[in-house]
C-alpha cells in the first residue's frame, strides 16, 4: 500500500529477515531500530533490504543527548542510517540527567548537540528528525514536548539537516498543533509522519499504551490530511508501542495495521 | 506559616473534624473537596471552619463539562463554595465524551458552560480557576492542557469571575509556562498557585504518581518566584496525590508537607 511503512518496532518480536520478507511480499516500506540492526548486523540487514528493494523510510532513534557519550553515538547512527539508504534518523532527545532539575541546561545541550551533529548529518545525506515527545515523557525521555518548540529549535539549521517528526501519539493533545504542522509544512521541516493511537488508562510507566489505528481518541484523518495539505508526499509510519500487538505473530500485526491504516488514516 | 494551604486531598484520608483543627493548631489554610465536605454536612463544615478560623481557600472541584448534568451541578458547586466563604471554585474541564474523537468540541463546551457559569459565579462572590491538567490527562479528565490555553478561554470573562489556576505538577514541562505566568498575572487570571512535584515512573492510570515537594524534578522555588513576581500574593495550596503520602497519618503529612514547603517552595 502506498505510503505505509511499518515501523519495526510495531512488531518488535518479528526476526530482522521474516520482517524484511514479510513487508516486501506486503508491498510496504519499513522503518528500521538500531537494536534489532545491530543484533542482525549492520551490513547484512542492509544487504538484505537491497535484495527485497525494499525503502527503509527512518533509523529509530538516537538523542539521548544528556549521555556523556551522545556526541559520538548519534554520529555512528547518522552512519548506520547512511549504510541503510534511509533519508531519516529519528532523534529523541533524552530527559533531564539524574537528580537535576535543570529543564532549560537539558534543552539547551540539545541546542548545542544539534549544531554538532547537523553538519555530520549533511555530509552523509542524512536528514535528523527531531521528535518532540509527549509532555509525559519530559523527565525521563525527551525535554522536547511541543511542535512548536521542536520547530523553533531546528530554525537555526538548514532544513534538509534538521527537520522534525510529527507522531500523532505526542502531539494530539496539543490545541496549538494544527498551526504547528503548517508551519513545519511551510518551512520544509515534516521529516516523518508517525500514527499511532491515544487509549487510557495508561500502563504504569506510560510506555507501552500506544492505542492500535481506530482504537482510541485521535483524529488520525485530519493529521494525515494536515500533514498532506504542507506539500508532504512522504511515509507514514505506523509506531504503536503495545503489549497485546507484541504478542501476535508478526505477519497479523501487519495485517490489522495495514486494515486500521486502510480504515482510519488514508 | 504564611500563605501554606493544606489541600485536602493532600491527606484525604484524614476526617474532615481532626483535619479542620489539625490546619488550625499548625497556623495553615485548608482547600477543601466537595466530596467529603457533602459526607460531613456542608453546613456543619462550614459552622466548624469558622469555630476555628480558619481560612479555605479553594473548593475543589467542580467542570467535567462532558457530563450531562454539568450545568446543574457547577451551579451547586459555585453555591458550596460561597457556603464555605471560599474565594475560589476549581474546574477541572472533563475530557472527551466516551467514545469521542471530537477534542475541538470538547473545548467548545467548555467555553460554552464557563459563559453560563461565569455570571453566576459573580453573582456568588466566587471566582472559577480553570485549571489545565497535565496533558496525559486530555482525553479522561481535562481537555484545557496548557496555561495558555486556559487564559485564551477565560480572556472573554471578567477576571473576578473567571480566573486561571497555576500548578506547577501539570505545566513544569511547558517551555512556555514562564511567559503564561507572566501573561496571567497581567491579565490579572491568577485565581489560585498549587504545588506538587513530578515524580517517575508513573503508576498504572498516572492519577496518584504525584511527588512530594522537593522529591522530583520541578522547580518549585522559580515557580512561586515567577507567580510572586505578577504580583500575586495568596495562598499556595499544597496538593499531593499519593498512596504513601494517603497511608501516613493526617498529622505526619502536614508536618512534612510544611518542612519540605519550607525547604523547597518559598
Amino acid at each position: 500500500m502506498t505510503r505505509f511503512s511499518l515501523n519495526q518496532w510495531t512488531t518488535r518480536h518479528w526476526p530482522m529477515p521474516d520482517l524484511l520478507a514479510g513487508c516486501a511480499a506486503a508491498g510496504v516500506d519499513v522503518g528500521l531500530w538500531r537494536e534489532p540492526v545491530a543484533e542482525y548486523g549492520l551490513t547484512r540487514t542492509a544487504k538484505l533490504v537491497q535484495e527485497h528493494g525494499l525503502t527503509v523510510t527512518s533509523l529509530c532513534r538516537a538523542g539521548f543527548f544528556q549521555r556523556p557519550d551522545a556526541l559520538e553515538d548519534n554520529r555512528r547512527a547518522i552512519e548506520e542510517t547512511a549504510a541503510l539508504g534511509a533519508p531519516v534518523l529519528c532523534l529523541v532527545s533524552g530527559g533531564l540527567p539524574e537528580g537535576s532539575r535543570d529543564v532549560d541546561g537539558a534543552r539547551s545541550r540539545v541546542a548545542d548537540l544539534l549544531a554538532e551533529l547537523a553538519p555530520y548529518a549533511g555530509e552523509h545525506g542524512v536528514q535528523l528528525a527531531l521528535e518532540p515527545l509527549h509532555p509525559m515523557y519530559c523527565s525521563d525521555r525527551c525535554v522536547v514536548s511541543t511542535l512548536a518548540q521542536a520547530l523553533d529549535m531546528a530554525a537555526p539549521f538548514s532544513p534538509t539537516q534538521v527537520g522534525v517528526m510529527v507522531d500523532t501519539y505526542h502531539l494530539w493533545w496539543d490545541p496549538a498543533v494544527w498551526d504547528g504542522i503548517a508551519r513545519a509544512g511551510a518551512e520544509d521541516r515534516i521529516a516523518l509522519f508517525q500514527v499511532a493511537d491515544w487509549v487510557t488508562p495508561l500502563p504504569e510507566g506510560v510506555l507501552t499504551g500506544r492505542g492500535m489505528l481506530g482504537d482510541g481518541c485521535v483524529e488520525l484523518r485530519r493529521f494525515r490530511e494536515a500533514v498532506d495539505a504542507t506539500g508532504y508526499t512522504g511515509p507514514i509510519e505506523v509506531e504503536i508501542f503495545n503489549d497485546e500487538l507484541w504478542a501476535m505473530p508478526g505477519p497479523a500485526a501487519l495485517d490489522l495495521a495495514l486494515s486500521r491504516f486502510a480504515q482510519h488514516v488514508v
